[in-house]
């Protein structure tokens, strides 16, 4: 029998597909072609079977799913330590808002993102999802870098520079959702930024092109006490419930932060089929409160993971944040058994996916899916003796290990070499940032 | 006026001495002469006023005083991820302790101890507690490289493979003592592993002989709330009143994790000038609790920081446990501002220093004091925009960047290569454990 023709073979020493849960191939190719993962089989016989245009060898490595940070704001890297060690209001309103009033624009937001996908990918990231002003650029620079994207257009009722209001933040979303509407790897979604900045009108708004266009909602949701308390005063209930009766809160909607929950509003996500996008570094650096993640997987909810931006982390690095949400969960919980190596995997990778309705392209390394892959270096000082490789990615820093990232089959870093951005222009203009931001504070 | 002669010159981008806390140095010099921080100055001033066998520039780096990791069990390291997901019990009983039993012996301590120090290197600790059987091979390995380390030896009720009970494992730790008593690097200290795992005798004898050798002790303690509860069924009293009530809390006692306290608890640590030995990341995955961080500090106790064992973490990157220490100290006392990036860098270095009494020579880069240092690499996608050294060392997995560790002057890594150790015979040494210990379960 002739060997079939294959852009990709990949052939590494472990691989963890994430579908099945828990599985571990030793030895074991991906084979890839035309971006899809055509067969995921033992090395000797994939070798046998295909004959592929390039053949990338991990002899050292582990091959995973490319991770999928579900809730950032890709240009706020600009603001990587600008600020910290404050609570989430004076954080915001003394420091971060003042600074993005002064600084946000077109170029601020396509350095700042590029700044940040150079981060992503070099720690095992190739989705992100993102909400912040000036989506067309975040956009244009995911676009531009080969990394695939959620671009959740921010909505709320002041104006910016980048919009006058609520109804112009839409129009603006909605003429970029059509301007992407037919490319495979970047999605505009909407991002009404949190109950406590939306009048009902816009939320209403909001929620009926969601269900009309059948398009994903990404909404900061119970972040704090704070904000749970203050609706209840303002509207009369809980955010969640405020939600629930504007009609936005469906499978489509992805509930960021979710750190106040009661049964109440356990049992309403339950309902609704809702997302819940767990950001453990942020919740804890703002001192937030915890999110009670077990319960939430008990409970059936699908909980996905996300760095936020990097003003509130101060690092995009899904690695760490898989172990700190694996930390904490047990702690939280009282169980030393609450969120595995293997089930902190699936919340970076399959249940993004699925938070997105991206789960049938991303998320697990399975024939016919789009090959979305990284690969970590083993058999460093940190990283043996190696009974498990799951637990060695979870709990040994292992993101500034990461090798090799593809998206849709295409190399965006080898051997920590970027492919598609200019790692210098990156760092450079992000010091001329520095300057000109900090000189002028 | 002649320059004077000395042995180093670190000329460092930004340095952070510590003392005084907050400072961030730029552009200054540490001078370095027989093992000694001579003088802190500007760069420029200091190559006028010394004249250096060696001069390192550090153009794109912080220097700051070695980490302290005050609490391990370096040979462990051998069971990396052996068990994970486990709560404290099960863990030890079901698989620490048989895997212990089956392997524990000369050349696991020294193999085990060796790739624990290499690890330690790399990510920027210059002196570590450790805690476990056969000390001799441990003191052996860091002395062999040239780290700087308080070495506790074990006691406990049972026999092991190290001795026959606790007054064999006394008189080999005496001898032990007096064997290392010249040796500037290495403390030999009382390791009484745990009030569950001692009777009252050893207990009195160990508090007996350390106020009169004037030597330190380091236990397990209020490590989890079955600890405290059964020593309340079993003697009375909870554990940290049972040393109380033996002599044995003092200002020389380190007391490891505490994540279980009362009032009470905490004023008899002020009462008794004890001290504590937070490790974040050992509670959080065994479930075992939060130690209130915030409450002890603002009491006054002192406390430093450990990673325990690479067994139960998996890692041993301060880095990392001074992040975690930083994010969960917030959450837990619900303000964000608790903790902030020079009080956790204290807690690595100066409060290591004085647990261990070794506040006169370590913990701070001071001239007078030993030149135990470290180097961090700033300017990679991963630490830009600089807006705060200190935070960037936080906040941003900045283990991996660590590029050159001195103690008392001697360089033990330059440029990330090991100058002590052979790395590759760690490795392979390592890698022959995990074959023989995975394939004997």
């Amino acid at each position: 029998m002739a060997a079939i023709s294959v852009d990709l073979i990949i052939s590494a020493q472990w691989t963890i597909p994430v579908i099945p849960k828990g599985a571990v191939f030793e030895d074991c190719s991906v084979v890839i072609d035309q971006g899809n993962i055509v067969a995921i089989l033992p090395t000797t016989e994939a070798t046998r079977k295909y004959i592929a245009l390039e053949h990338t060898e991990l002899p050292n490595h582990v091959l995973i799913p490319g991770l999928i940070n579900a809730h950032g704001h890709a240009a706020m890297t600009l603001l990587r330590g600008y600020a910290d060690d404050q609570p989430l209001q004076n954080w915001l309103e003394k420091h971060i808002w003042p600074a993005e009033q002064q600084w946000v624009g077109e170029d601020f937001v396509r350095d700042g993102t590029e700044l940040a996908i150079a981060e992503m990918i070099r720690s095992g990231t190739s989705c992100f999802s993102d909400m912040y002003f000036f989506p067309d650029y975040a956009a244009e620079a995911a676009s531009h870098s080969g990394i695939r994207s959620q671009i959740a257009f921010p909505v709320f009722d002041f104006p910016s520079a980048w919009g006058r209001g609520p109804e112009d933040y839409i129009h603006k979303g909605l003429q970029l959702r059509d301007d992407y509407k037919d490319r495979d790897l970047t999605r505009i979604a909407f991002g009404p930024h949190a109950p406590y900045t939306l009048s009902n009108g816009p939320l209403e708004t909001i929620a009926t092109y969601a269900e009309e266009l059948d398009s994903h909602v990404q909404i900061h949701l119970h972040e704090t006490a704070i904000e749970v308390a203050n609706s209840i005063k303002e509207h009369g209930v809980r955010p969640i419930q405020r939600l629930v009766e504007l009609g936005l809160l469906s499978p489509r909607t992805q509930c960021v932060h979710m750190t106040q929950l009661d049964e109440q509003d356990i049992s309403t996500l339950v309902e609704h089929n809702a997302h819940v996008v767990h950001c453990p570094e942020s919740n804890l650096k703002l001192a937030s409160g915890f999110c009670p993640v077990t319960t939430l997987l008990d409970s059936g909810i699908n909980v996905a993971l996300g760095t936020d931006g990097a003003a509130s982390n101060n690092n995009l690095d899904m690695f760490g944040e898989m172990s700190t949400a694996a930390l904490v969960a047990k702690a939280v919980s009282g169980n030393a058994g609450a969120v595995d190596a293997h089930t902190a995997l699936q919340m970076a990778t399959i249940n993004g996916a699925k938070a997105m309705g991206w789960e049938d392209q991303i998320g697990s390394i399975e024939a016919g899916k789009s090959a979305d892959l990284a690969a970590i270096t083993l058999g460093t000082i940190e990283s043996e003796p190696l009974y498990n490789p799951a637990s060695q990615l979870l709990y040994t820093n292992a993101g500034s290990r990461v090798s090799h990232l593809w998206v849709n089959g295409a190399a965006l870093m080898i051997e920590r070499q970027l492919q598609t951005l200019n790692e210098q222009e990156v760092l450079t203009k992000a010091k001329q940032w520095q300057r000109k931001i900090a000189h002028n504070r």
